[in-house]
């Protein structure tokens, strides 16, 4: 195991109707609040009219942006900071998915700073941030409760992320309820994304990290098992429950604490969505198998354990074992409504040497498994 | 599952020769430090040395208040207050296991607190505490990242807990090499410590908890495989380090979201250990098997289930299972050195009826099964 320092302190407030907490909660910090959100599904949802209720209830003075995009923009982030210090904002609400948190973490780093927000993005190391709270629509992406923000510069089409205790929200309200408007495919999508993120710290290359392995291997099942109850049922409450906490813990860094984890397939999709635009979610299904196939030999026996623990693969020999559970692995994704490969992603293939290049612009990526520019041009071409 | 609201913002700093970073750690607080410790081991294993030297180093004030026993005393809780106030400390260090993490928890919740700390003790709402920091020594109890603290009042030999956000400790350094000098006896006492306090979350009432069901069985594995590693050789660092994270993750609450957890066996065992002062994880060792025997018919299910996935009993029907699952918990009970029985444990059985009577009043203990008077008394004559 390796040496850590872990604190995460975001406050979690789970249930039935816990939006209606929201003006309770944010009272304390007695702050203009800037209130963010995406497309405008909140407000179809009827979640905006509780949102404002309840803000204005705790007569709690607000401005609005919205518009937040998949893959969020450093362009709205921008407006954003400016929008704040013109309104003398003291607090980021994000109520949506990731994405919106994402764009509401960088706006917190950028409020205070005197610089552009992007020297964060590019290495910078943030000091100061105003407060984040968010109200989650969309199990996926674990921003949640997370210290990272992902963000795409439309300039030359680069996506990165600030990892930052500051970046910690507040509070996250998480009420399953909230889910059962989401389209199939998003709901698919999510769950890819929170499944990477278990596998991510799974394929670690630290020895002796036993209670982690067992917590993660336990989380991977239970998405397996959850996800396609509320495929079939979109108001699965109970299921969504299982869904929306599994998420938040595939990222939280509960179960990551003491290894080091991979990150490399995260690397390589980020390329897809900023040149592409593609859902994150989808791009990680598309990508993480091809992945597993390139590091069957080194793995070997790391993938056998996964594939047996995980997917109840029942092969004795480890190789057999391994490409079983990858077959697996492809199964559910399928099943789940994500695509296995570019081609499924719609995705051509005649920019794949750049996306390599681009990839390891800065040097091999992936932090257990380090990849050069030629082995992520395999791995996307085995994602072919 | 249950709605829940969660929150540990416990800083846990972990690895080897962690103890060194204490006062850099501790400078943030500008404030006179009371250095709380057991009977002096920490003095013959040379880590008092090694606090002191960091302490010095970092130009930390402080003074010392050693002498915590197993089932910590009110009449030193109130010792350490009064000191405390004399010499104007601002902050709380406990170095030593659960025993002296609790007694310090309880000093900090009673300098700032106008009457009798013990108050709390009886229910009242603790509003303001002084920060604690633990440099952890024995695994067992958790308390080095949980919201509880226990306490004996010597007067009428009550032994009863503090749960409040106020108690989780700022931070916790946690060096698995600590461990390296245990008597195998306090190895064992923390392991079985360690694993009801998973059972008592696993144990539940709640339906439709597959997340954490899962982790709990995880994290009871992983406790079952590595404790008997570390009792052939006190020097496996790796073991260690998962045995150390068992017990912090088993009382952390981040396995008990959202579900309803019980904390009967305990209710009987601080019986026990008020009466007789035994070793806390003893007496639970001695009880939470008659406590399984006791609920066979009621939870039969789920007790099955525990042993299948727990304890890897193959028996097919539920019943047979079930019994299966007890029998091997009290055969690796034994193999760690623990009593299974209040005769292994040296407990007179005269004053059965008192304890159950002691136990039960305030009325029924155990918050997912509650139990009476007279269901105390079976399951104290199960155990005998």
């Amino acid at each position: 195991m390796e040496d850590f320092v872990f604190q995460n302190p975001t406050k979690i407030i789970f249930g039935k109707g816990t939006e209606r907490q929201l003006g309770e909660e944010l009272a304390q910090y007695k702050a203009k609040v800037l209130l963010h959100y995406g497309s405008g599904s909140i407000k179809k949802s009827g979640l905006y009219d509780r949102v404002v209720a309840s803000l204005t209830a705790a007569k709690i003075e607000f401005v609005e942006l919205g518009g937040v995009k998949p893959n969020p923009r450093l362009s709205l982030v921008q407006e954003g900071i400016e929008l704040c210090r013109k309104e003398k904002i003291g607090f980021i609400l994000a109520v949506g998915g990731g994405s919106v948190i994402d764009s509401a973490k960088a706006i917190a780093l950028g409020v205070p700073y005197d610089g552009d927000v992007w020297d964060f993005f590019e290495g910078k190391v943030p000091e100061k941030s105003l407060p984040v709270g968010t109200i989650l629509t969309i199990p996926a992406a674990g921003s949640e409760s997370s210290s990272a923000t992902v963000i795409t510069k439309e300039e030359g089409l680069v996506k990165t992320h600030v990892s930052s205790p500051l970046n910690y929200p507040a509070f996250s309200i998480l009420n399953p309820e909230l889910c059962f408007t989401l389209p199939k495919y998003q709901v698919g999508c999510g769950a890819a994304d929170m499944f990477a993120h278990l596998l991510e710290r799974y394929f670690t290359i630290t020895q002796n990290v036993a209670l982690t392995d067992q917590l993660l291997e336990g989380a991977m099942r239970t998405v397996i098992e959850q996800v396609p109850k509320v495929l079939k049922n979109v108001k699965d409450y109970d299921a969504w429950s299982e869904v929306m906490l599994s998420g938040m813990v595939a990222h939280n860094n509960w179960l990551g604490i003491g290894r080091l984890p991979d990150w490399g397939t995260h690397a390589v999709e980020h390329e897809l969505s900023a040149l592409y635009d593609v859902a994150h979610g989808a791009g990680l299904a598309a990508v993480f198998p091809a992945w597993l196939t390139f590091q069957l030999d080194a793995e070997t026996a790391r993938i056998a354990r996964w594939a047996r623990k995980v997917w109840g693969v029942e092969e004795s020999q480890d190789i057999a074992a391994a490409k079983a559970g990858i077959e697996a692995f492809k199964e559910w994704l399928t099943s789940i409504g994500m695509p296995i490969s570019l081609a499924q992603l719609e995705v051509p293939t005649d920019r794949l040497e750049e996306m390599a290049k681009r990839a390891t612009a800065n040097g091999p990526v992936g932090m257990a498994h380090p990849l050069k520019q030629a082995d992520v041009l395999k791995i996307i071409e085995l994602a072919k």
